[in-house]
C-alpha cells in the first residue's frame, strides 16, 4: 500500500465534514460508554444511512463491536449495543531519533495504551530502523495484548525538514505525494506501511513533539501555541487552533531559524545569524570552550562564570526570537523542550525576561512560558496525534461516508 | 438587534459544517447557474430535508428567487428553478478609516456590486460616523438599484486593536461577545446594526486589509499569506488558508511590532525597539527631520541622500521583521501596502535584499514579496469577506441547518 502524505495546508472543509461524522460517533461511545444505535443515532443527529455506513466501516475494522444488552426483555429482538474496542489499535506514533526509537499505540478512545522506547545504532539505515520500530511496536503489542489488526493508520516522526512541497505556483497542495519528503523518512514510512498494510502519515519529529505537547503535554488545552526545542538543533512548531499549520513549504514554526542577531554569520540553512547558532548545545559548548554538554552543564549548575554568561546571552536570544514568533502567531502558550531548556529555571527565566521585554503588553500578559512535559514520549505521540488529526481525513474512515449515499450499500454493510 | 461579534480563534468543525452546506448550494447555484431542486440535491448530495430548510431560508431572504423554467412540457407541474438574485445585496463591508469612509456591497455570488468613498470630518465622534456610513450605503444602493432588504451582514473595520478576549484561563473563546471591542468600534457597529436590523461583525481595518487582499487583491490565492501596512502607524495581518488568523488575544500579525533593535527605546505598545518605531511615516519623517510625508516622498524621488538613507534603514528592518515572521508562518505571499510601501520598486527592493538574507532558503524561495493592490479599497472589501467567512456561522444562514432535522418545519418553510 502506498503512502499516504499529508497535504499541504490546513484541512478543507469538506474534509472536516466527513471526518466530522465519524468523530462524532466516538464521541458519543466515548461520553456515553456502551449505546444502542438509536441512542448514537439521537445524540449525533445523523440520518440512520449515514450512521449505518459509519458502523459498518467501525465494526469491520474491529473499533467497535456490537452485542446484545443482556437478555430480551419483553417481545422483540434483544436491543444491541455498540462499545469501542479498548483492545484494538486504532492508531500507532513512531519517532525514529537520532539516538532513540519510541513508539506509542492508543485505542479508537484516543486513548495511549501503550509506550516503548529502545535504543538504536546511529549510523544504521533506514531498513534496520524501520525493522527495530516494527519490532519494538509487534513486542509491545503482544506483551500488552493488544490487537493491531483494525490499525487505522500510523505516523511517523523523524528528524529533517518537514514537507517541502509546492511553490509560488501552486496552491492546491496537489504535488505528488511523495515529492519533498527526506529519503530517509520516506524509506522508513514505506518499510512501515508495506509491512503493517496501513497508510502512513510522516513529518518532522521537532513538529510532531509540538502536536504531542498540544494534545496531551504542555500545551494541552491552549489552542494556539509555540514549541520551541533547543536541542543538537534548534526546531519548532506550530499549533493553531490544536491542529498543526505547515504553512506553504511546511516550514512554520521553525524558529531555529528566526535570525537574532543582524551582523550574525551565514547559518547552513542561508540565512544569516539564525537563533540555532546561538542557542543550540554546540553553540553553547563552543562560546564556553567546552565538549561536553554533561560538564557544561555542571559548570553552570555550580554557577560557573563562563557557562552562566554563554546560557545568558543564548537565552536572551532565545526571547527576542519568541517575541517576534509571538508578535507573528499570538499563541497562548509557549512550550520549551529539549537539553538547553533543561538547564532549569534559572535559564527560562532568563528566556521570559527576554521575551517580555521585547513584546507587546497585550501580546505576553495573555502568553505563558512552560516547560515541556512529555519528555522522550513527545515525538510518538505527536505522530499519533498526525494519525488522528488527518489521516482519516484521507484514507480508512473517509469511505464511511462516501458510501452512506447509496441506501443499500450503506445497509448491506453495517 | 445585538452586535454579533467574531469569536476567538478559528472557526470550529461544527460551525463550518453548518456554513459549508449553504455555501455548497450557493456554489452550484454558481457555477450551474439557475438549476432545479434536483439538480442541486444531486450536486451537493444534500438530503431532501435539508436542502428545503437551506432553500427555504434563502427564498425568504430573497437571495435566491424560484421561478417556472418556461411553459411545462407535457404533463405534470412545471420544473421551477432557483436562481441567485444579482439585485439582492448579501452583504457590506465599511471601513472608518482615519480620514475616509468607504463601503462595497457584495451579492450572494460574492460578487462585490458597488463601491463608494468619502472623506470624513477626522474629529467627529462615532455616531456621526455611523450616519456618515448609512448615508453613503443608503445612496450608493439607490443609485445601483440594489436592494439591501436581504442583507445577511455588515462588516466593518476601524483603527485600533483587534479584538482582546481571552487570557490564559479562557480556551473556549466564550468571553461576552463585546468584551474586548474598542469603544469606538463599537459604537459604530451598535449604531449600524439597529439602523439596518442585522448583524455586525467588526476588527481592525489593517487587519481586515489583509482579508481583502488575500481574496480579491494581491494574495488572492496564496492561501497562507502575511499583510504589512507602512503607515502613520504599522500593522499587519496573518492569512492562513484564506481565513484570518486572530491567535489567543487577537493579536497574530501585528508585525509592526516585532522588535528590530535589541537596543531601541520602549514603544507605547510596551515593548522596545519596535519596528513602528522605526518604519511608520512620522518615524521617517522624524529620522529625516522633515515635517510633511509629500516633501519626504519629492527628496526620495529626486534621491536626496538623506531621504535614501532613512528609507534604506527603515527597508532594513521591515526586512528583518517580515524575516522572522516568515519564519514562523511560512507565507506564500507577503503583501506590502501603506505610504511608505508606495515609496515604490527602489524601497522594497530593498525589503526584499533584507528579508532574504535572514530567511532560510527553502523558506525565501517559496515566498513572493508583492505591491498591495486595492488601494483605499482594501479595508471595504476586508470587511465584506469577515461577513462572508464568520458571519453565517453565527447567525443568518447558520438557521436553515438549525430547522433541518424537523421535516415539516423545514417543508413549510421552503
Amino acid at each position: 500500500m502506498a503512502v499516504v502524505k499529508h497535504p499541504t495546508g490546513n484541512p478543507t472543509v469538506l474534509r472536516q465534514l466527513r471526518y466530522g461524522n465519524v468523530e462524532r460517533v466516538l464521541q458519543v461511545l466515548r461520553r456515553q460508554g456502551p449505546s444502542s444505535r438509536a441512542d448514537v443515532a439521537t445524540a449525533t443527529g445523523l440520518s440512520r444511512t449515514t450512521l449505518s455506513g459509519i458502523v459498518g466501516q467501525l465494526l469491520a475494522d474491529g473499533v467497535v463491536t456490537e452485542e446484545p444488552a443482556g437478555p430480551p426483555s419483553g417481545r422483540g429482538r434483544p436491543v444491541h449495543r455498540l462499545t469501542l474496542n479498548p483492545r484494538s489499535a486504532q492508531a500507532v506514533g513512531i519517532e525514529v531519533g537520532r539516538e532513540r526509537i519510541t513508539v506509542a499505540i492508543a485505542n479508537a478512545a484516543h486513548e495511549v495504551t501503550a509506550f516503548a522506547g529502545t535504543r538504536h545504532a546511529q549510523r544504521s539505515g533506514a531498513p534496520e530502523q524501520a525493522g527495530a520500530a516494527l519490532e519494538l511496536l509487534r513486542d509491545l503489542a503482544a506483551r500488552e495484548g493488544i490487537d493491531l489488526a483494525g490499525l487505522g493508520g500510523v505516523g511517523i516522526g523523524t528528524p529533517g525538514p518537514g514537507d517541502t512541497t509546492g511553490g509560488p505556483g501552486d496552491t492546491t497542495g496537489s504535488t505528488s505525494p511523495a515529492a519533498g519528503v527526506p529519503r530517509h523518512r520516506q524509506a522508513i514510512a514505506d518499510a512501515v506501511s508495506e509491512a503493517l498494510d496501513v497508510s502512513v502519515l510522516a513529518d518532522n519529529n521537532t513538529r510532531l513533539a509540538a502536536l504531542g505537547e498540544a494534545i496531551w503535554g504542555a500545551a494541552r488545552g491552549a489552542g494556539d501555541a509555540l514549541h520551541l526545542t533547543l536541542s543538537y538543533g534548534v526546531g519548532g512548531g506550530l499549533v493553531a487552533g490544536g491542529l498543526l499549520f505547515r504553512g506553504a513549504q511546511g516550514a512554520a514554526g521553525e524558529l531555529g531559524h528566526i535570525s537574532v542577531d543582524a551582523e550574525g554569520p551565514r547559518c547552513w540553512c542561508g540565512g544569516h545569524g539564525c537563533l540555532e547558532q546561538v542557542a543550540a548545545v554546540p553553540a553553547l559548548l563552543r562560546a564556553a570552550g567546552r565538549r561536553s554538554w554533561e560538564r557544561f552543564t555542571e559548570a553552570f549548575a555550580a554557577r560557573a562564570d563562563t557557562e552562566r554568561a554563554v546560557a545568558d546571552r543564548a537565552a536572551h536570544a532565545v526571547g527576542r526570537a519568541l517575541a517576534a514568533a509571538s508578535s507573528t502567531a499570538n499563541p497562548r502558550r509557549i512550550v520549551l523542550g529539549g537539553e538547553v531548556a533543561e538547564l532549569g529555571p534559572d535559564f527560562l527565566g532568563r528566556v521570559e525576561e527576554a521575551f517580555r521585554r521585547y513584546t507587546a503588553t497585550r501580546v505576553h500578559r495573555g502568553v505563558e512560558l512552560v516547560p515541556a512535559a512529555l519528555g522522550e514520549r513527545s515525538g510518538a505521540l505527536g505522530a499519533l496525534a498526525l494519525v488522528f488529526h488527518e489521516s482519516p481525513l484521507l484514507a480508512g474512515y473517509a469511505t464511511a461516508e462516501a458510501v452512506a449515499p447509496e441506501e443499500d450499500t450503506a445497509t448491506h454493510a453495517s
